[in-house]
């Protein structure tokens, strides 16, 4: 008798882009992926399920079974009611009963789950990425915002209200009150991409934001590693392509602020998953 | 048939006094307590010892079986070999093998366990303080120093290599790389006490000062509801006597400084087990 394959589907729906993995469990069967849709709910639900149909089709190509459909989303979210309370890269998505306007077109026997994108980052990434081998990892996700997801005892910790946390609003100057993400937005300018491409060309304004950008995040990975002491911090999302311009910088960075020699010990390494590590994260939520 | 009683003492060793508690499990039976000997180790351990002779003598009395002797100590320890790592405060203790040098002197069937004094003080409010209402619990002392706790899933959280978490090491401003116990020392010039006084007597500069405190706590208390979002963030410590010269001020910032809703909600309130919770939690080390 041939064992009953079961596949999911995970999308992680970004702020510029979604992509959308068929998972049986272990590996990534078949990946799509598409612009987001910013201009109406409509439009963004119609693209949605167009990423998601091919995957269906490869799943009956394997006589294999889809248990469900996670979805990582960036931004607020109502987890337990499947609802999106505040999605500040995607602002028509505000209000948004995702789960029930998924569950009206997919099979009724699907699971549905929503989580936030960093937190399915994390997910992957400590299951089957950089983080594997540990039990205590931390994720964070440098993009065109700062996100992250903490994967401690086999599952993302979600605070007292089982909400998810967000490091990136973590205070990093006590006289002004600014976050990590808003100081990253501000040195930027919304724009990592454009600026590290300044910046390898030698532009010396770029390179000098990218020294402050390692200072906020060396910052960051201080404080994770103080409070948290995880078995290693995994960095990934959008920018990592240009890390080398800020992650040497902010390991250095971070050292020189801990003074608690544990703290100084804890890893910070490159994801491994690639681009595919939220929508792993994501499928995993229904596995 | 008259149940055995098992009572445990705690000891709570700080920079200036030490404070021993004999404890039935929910109770402080009798307590004691005397400056902390800060020239010499010998001294010190005669003074431990005086401490907790007439809490046994307390223990025959009522015919109860005494099961071990927990320790808080401040900075950092090897809690697992039971050696001083780190005392800032009290330098003679470096590198005392306390565990070891307690036990040469104690009943031989005793217990002996040491942690953190701020994880005591935590684990103290969290089980019969101001937290015992929830299962997720973070507790900060104000005191010459500034210390904190987690206490989630019914125990002190001790990091992936199971040490000892040092909240007053967070890093508060990004720039410079100085910590929340840094900035509470050069506020307060390592004296809050005498510093609140003069805020008291309406001296403006050590009002201003206690607004820089607040401010730093503040943010402490900011990003811990950020990080973690306990059930609730209790505070105690030294300085509490005078704690109206900046905890209402620093929830005002914490609530300016978060933006998460959520994280915004989560309630900061004062210790209830007074100077005894960190004897307590070390007592209930061993029990």
């Amino acid at each position: 008798m041939i064992k009953e394959k079961n596949y999911t589907i995970g999308v992680d729906i970004g702020g510029t882009k979604m992509a959308a993995v068929l998972f049986d469990g272990k590996s990534v069967m078949a990946d799509y992926s598409l612009a987001t849709p910013k201009d109406d709910v409509n439009n963004f639900l119609t693209m949605l399920f167009a990423l998601i149909e091919p995957l269906r089709e490869r799943a009956k190509l394997d006589k294999a079974k889809i248990k469900g459909l996670g979805l990582g989303i960036a931004g607020t979210s109502n987890y337990r009611e499947g609802l999106i309370l505040w999605s500040p890269n995607n602002p028509v998505l505000d209000g948004l009963k995702i789960i029930e306007r998924v569950k009206e077109k997919v099979e009724p026997e699907w699971e549905v789950k929503i989580d936030n994108d960093a937190n399915c980052f994390a997910r992957a990434e400590a299951r089957i990425g950089a983080g594997k081998k540990y039990k205590n990892v931390f994720g964070i996700t440098v993009g065109t915002g700062i996100g992250g997801g903490w994967f401690v005892n086999g599952d993302i910790y979600y605070g007292a209200r089982g909400s998810s946390r967000e490091p990136g609003m973590m205070i990093i100057d006590f006289a002004t009150g600014i976050s990590l993400e808003e100081g990253f937005h501000k040195i930027t300018q919304n724009n990592p991409g454009i600026l590290a491409a300044e910046a390898y060309k030698g532009d010396p304004l770029a390179e000098k934001a990218y020294d402050e950008v390692a200072k906020i995040l060396g910052t960051a990975f201080a404080n994770i590693a103080i409070l948290f002491e995880p078995d290693v911090i995994v960095v990934g999302g959008g920018v990592m392509d240009s890390s080398d311009l800020f992650i040497p910088k902010a390991k250095k960075i971070m050292k020189q602020y801990i003074k608690d020699p544990l703290a100084k010990e804890v890893p910070v390494v490159k994801a491994k998953l690639d681009k595919l590590a939220g929508a792993i994260g994501a499928a995993m939520l229904v596995s």
